[in-house]
């Protein structure tokens, strides 16, 4: 059974701690600086940008993973995404992480560093250094949420959560949290996510956290277009004394569900969160002939303009859905195809129905509804998370610097 | 030499009339109804749609053009897509021509259909009737204005003009229109361009116009995405008494720089007419390895929500450009990446540069600049033409339907 915790985040499991800090990066005077700890060097996997632009902080943190997947900190700073800042930046993105570790006692190479925020501009080194020893000193194990507070930019509210599942063995907690905003793909914005559990995970857990990526934070990417900076880190100390090894084979279906709910969830809180929106919509491909198909058709319509302005302006206009499907580049034969808004159908075989209109109307109303595509030429189906695009996304990115 | 003729369009070229007429079909009271007719069967090059939602207009002029490379008349509606309609839209096409073709003595097949509107409704079959004698008997040598009004849907401005050329033989023109709109990559709205030229063009010629579609219509297109009805058509009539083949080899080139700049400026109109639209800016990337990395690169950037809006904002954001190139896909190397906004660079070998902010504001404050991307690795290049991203244009597509 999966326990939501309430208030829960990266501190909810075992053995990690955290504190936020307002260091001045940010003109905002937000708290702009955070640190996450593990009491112990914990199992790191961690997902990264594949733009050929890569940021410092990302270029750092694949060289010290490269050696080695573990990790026992992670600093995060918002403001300053520390990208296209040559030698200089990774000088100090590897400077910051070396304060960290010697402060905290801790081996070189153990601490990750991400950032996040305009790109082009050195670090202020000078207030990076001076928040460090605050950040350290006011690490404590009640701090999930000001953690997830401080690695904020335009996002409207914080995203943390956790849950809990019994074993045999005892309670496993996995908890995170995440900063997205953006249009909702990471092409458009930095989407830092943190994943913290006591779980003691193996080196071959690997590729099981890259499958629930895809089906969590990839399911509001488009193709893997992604910014300068965004990265997915898990880090998996063990303290709660249960290996993931021990667990039997219906625990550890327990144990993926609650990392895929934590990472969905997420997820969705991005896109729900997107810059400007006031719908959350999960697109829903089904019938396609694989599940690649699915996603991507999903993420296509996810994407297009066109349908979001149409889902600000609630008009159920499917014609734009179909148009897009149609252009996704995914096998479909119009002549077969089927929508829904909601559970009300319009299209039947490629061709509008006779349809419930004020029904049809009540549903796009909603704050958070469902668009599906049935393709009825096979049998795989994957959902995409999107939100609306409205007035205040426009404003919000012609009006964004510093 | 190039010489522009004032007033210029589809019917500047010898031997071709048209009309315009209010069939009643837009809500506005627009004219609505279009025909374009040749004296002489003509050469008739058409590229249609990618997208697998294909309008019933379009299947059925790929069915005429299947057997024979002529026309000599072109319907055109807007106010409905005539897509989504299954066997009952095809039959309103086929009936449509049908007419037209009787009215005028044609014969059968000899005629083609475009539409463009709202998706999903029958075509109202009783005015497309009553309106075709009026086009006819409306027919006129001095109508491309008319023709250009009446195909527009959400566009502002027509989209019109005829160039003329000096032979040895005699003067050849080539004329055009035609509508976009839309966020202005086709995707997003229909696009429909209608080319007519009095040359006699061979039916290897083809091959040349799909050419010079790439680097026109195609340079404001995303990677084959496409509307349900998008269309271009080349009609060549042979009026002025000259064939291609009869050309020099400089005539030959002159005749293909003529089509390519009417070409070129319908789409660059396109461009600059997108909803909403503030801005027109030219994305060019140079010293790319190859000129379909150099189109493909300049196209993405030209789609980045985030770098319309910065151009919206009259922000020389550089950071959503140079992201944006990054996630394209296209082989770059940032540490090598040069970048301009205007002829005031901004970033050399991937790092900011002190340069004359106060210039630099002169620049995007302009309506129309262009954005240089030099990646140094090659020596291909291409442009792509993009609009901003404005609150206008949230507005017009939340707000669009019928």
């Amino acid at each position: 059974m999966l326990t939501m915790l309430k208030d829960g985040g990266v501190c909810s499991p075992k053995g990690f701690t955290a504190c936020g800090w307002t260091a001045g990066i940010k003109a905002s005077g937000n708290p702009d600086m955070a640190l996450l700890k593990s009491e112990k060097a914990a199992r790191c996997f961690a997902v990264f940008t594949t733009n050929k632009v890569k940021a410092a902080p990302v270029l750092y943190d694949k060289s010290v993973l490269e050696h080695a997947h573990f990790a026992s900190a992670v600093i995060v700073n918002s403001g300053n995404a520390n990208a296209c800042t040559g030698p200089k930046g990774l000088e100090d993105s590897a400077r910051t992480a070396t304060l960290v570790e010697d402060l905290l006692g801790l081996a070189p190479k153990s601490v990750l560093v991400c950032s996040t925020g305009v790109i082009g501009h050195l670090m202020p080194m000078d207030k990076v250094e001076a928040a460090i020893p605050h950040l350290v000193e006011g690490l404590h194990a009640d701090a999930s949420k000001d953690f997830a507070s401080a690695i904020l930019t335009t996002d409207k509210v914080l995203k943390s959560l956790a849950i809990e599942i019994e074993t045999a063995k005892g309670k496993v907690t996995v908890g995170g949290c995440c900063k997205g905003s953006g249009m909702i793909h990471p092409n458009m914005a930095t989407m830092l996510a943190f994943i913290t559990t006591d779980l003691g995970l193996p080196l071959d857990f690997f590729a099981e956290f890259r499958a629930d990526i895809s089906d969590s934070f990839n399911a509001i990417t488009v193709d893997g277009d992604t910014s300068t900076n965004d990265t997915c880190i898990l880090l998996a100390n063990g303290v709660s004394g249960i290996q993931y090894e021990d667990l039997t084979l219906s625990e550890k279906s327990e144990f993926r569900a609650a990392l895929m709910t934590v990472m969905k969830e997420l997820a969705k809180d991005i896109a729900r969160d997107g810059e400007g929106a006031t719908k959350f919509i999960e697109i829903r491909v089904e019938k396609a002939e694989s599940h690649a198909d699915a996603l991507k058709m999903a993420r296509f319509i996810g994407t297009s303009n066109l349908a979001k302005c149409a889902m600000f302006g609630e008009d159920p206009n499917w014609g734009r859905i179909l148009s897009s499907a149609g252009s996704s580049g995914v096998n479909m034969i119009a002549e077969q195809t089927d929508l829904y808004f909601g559970d009300v159908q319009v299209l039947s075989g490629g061709r509008p129905l006779e349809c419930d209109q004020k029904k049809l109307e009540e549903v796009v109303k909603q704050r958070e509804y469902k668009v599906t595509v049935v393709l009825n030429i096979g049998d795989a189906a994957a959902s995409a998370y999107t939100c609306d695009l409205s007035y205040e996304y426009v404003k919000i990115n012609a009006e964004y610097t510093t």
